[in-house]
């Protein structure tokens, strides 16, 4: 059997970075706090939680001397309240998020009106928005979109890092005749975008292919829906113990990961294939 | 007959400027030089050149102690040329072109990668490119463009004043994801569009329209071929004179002009079939 692994799949960036600050911090501490869990992988989670960094919801459930803030960023309130806990804060943000914060703040200090493309309920955004917090968020019938006059002086557009690029063109392209000026940052993160196409190429070579990540991941069910139109057996499994019986039966098997999937899980997968 | 206008005719507000510099101009001498033909319109630069201002193609003919600058502005160079020739100059720039040329410098100095939506054999291109000498002027398969590197970190993109809106999209659009900052300075100007809109809004009403205009305009025979799906009967004169017999046929006539057409030539034709 041959295991071929997909060009680019596994952590991300912006979720390597946190995860590594996390096990810098638990070398310092005995404990550490994670607001919110870090990363959507239950078993990356619980060995995390047995070495100890704990995931809570809320700061009144604050247990340890510091507290770890993840990828997706938080509101700029929330931010205010964990300074004032008097613990160490370890601001786990993902660079493309923080840029993205920075850009609608500079946005909103310079007097432009801000559009964020992306859906107003993620967390993400809502970190983003409250750095420009009379924001307009749109993400449907972007070319139909209007403000309230016809005509805006100007106008700063940027996006959810993980929105598809064709959508910011449709926005920025319908800005266009909305404002006298238009600024579009183009904050897209092309991760999840490279590791799905890298898929998608491995696919085109082999028999099955296995998609490792958390049931509750939806980059990793993003990723088993982009390979679900080729035909061939497309598996996905949040480790070894996952893989079916009759698995030993392919001669070209590929592997891909979300981004939130631990490398040791995905050697984990690999051996056990080998092992076959 | 009911003889009705267009609810948008003629001078746009860039011609309607220079043309009354010329006026004041001649006030103040007997004798005025214009830098080409001041418009496009034979007539109307014939009677102008009646009352002294004189069209000349070259610096080396200027006889006079004033020059004019026309709408679509000139380049530095020449501009730098004209300043010296101990004249009085008086530029005559559209002020959307002027505005332009402003955006397009702004966007050299700041070291952005300036593209210029446009003809680039057009004098106003011409005149624009000068203030940013190493801009790419694009016109044609926009949505295929591209740079000779991948992504550009920030681009400045500007159009031409008289080019349609929806290009402008096209290739904002394109450059999007060609960038990481994208500014867009919607230079259009709208007077085409909105005297091709009245034209056309106009036709529904009426038996058929007199498009008033020079042969050589070339927005006249836009707003011409713009009414050439109407099911009603189009004629494109110069004037009075050029009215065909049988109009008094019609009960309902319409009538537009083009940028570069004068109000007494549009009162002339107006008079005419009024007389009928």
């Amino acid at each position: 059997m041959t295991i071929k692994r997909a060009s680019s799949l596994g952590f991300c960036y912006g979720v390597r970075l946190a995860h590594q600050k996390v096990l810098d911090a638990l070398k310092k501490y005995q404990k550490v706090n994670t607001l919110g869990p870090l990363i959507h992988n239950e078993r990356e989670v619980k060995r995390l939680s047995q070495l100890g960094a704990i995931a809570i919801n809320s700061l009144d459930e604050v247990s340890a001397p510091a507290i770890v803030l993840r990828t997706h960023g938080v509101r700029r309130d929330v931010l205010e309240r964990v300074k004032k806990l008097g613990i160490e804060v370890i601001d786990a943000t993902c660079p493309h998020v923080a840029k993205a914060q920075s850009i609608a703040q500079k946005f909103y200090n310079e007097g432009f009106r801000v559009v964020i493309l992306g859906e107003v309920e993620h967390p993400e955004v809502q970190s983003i928005l409250s750095y420009a917090p009379n924001a307009t968020v749109v993400n449907e019938n972007l070319e139909k979109f209007s403000f309230d006059k016809k005509v805006v002086e100007r106008v700063g557009l940027l996006s959810q890092t993980t929105q598809p690029i064709e959508k910011l063109k449709l926005i920025a392209s319908r800005m266009v005749e909305l404002s006298q000026e238009l600024v579009v940052a183009n904050t897209v993160c092309f991760a999840t975008r490279k590791r799905q196409e890298a898929a998608k190429e491995l696919a085109d070579e082999v028999e099955a292919m296995i998609v490792i990540g958390g049931r509750a991941s939806s980059n990793t069910k993003k990723l088993f829906l982009a390979l679900s139109s080729y035909d061939i057996d497309v598996y996905q499994v949040e480790g070894a113990a996952d893989l079916p019986e009759n698995v030993s039966k392919y001669k070209k098997i590929g592997i891909t990961a979300g981004a939130s999937t631990p490398e040791w899980i995905i050697e984990e997968v690999e051996s056990r294939l080998k092992s076959l």
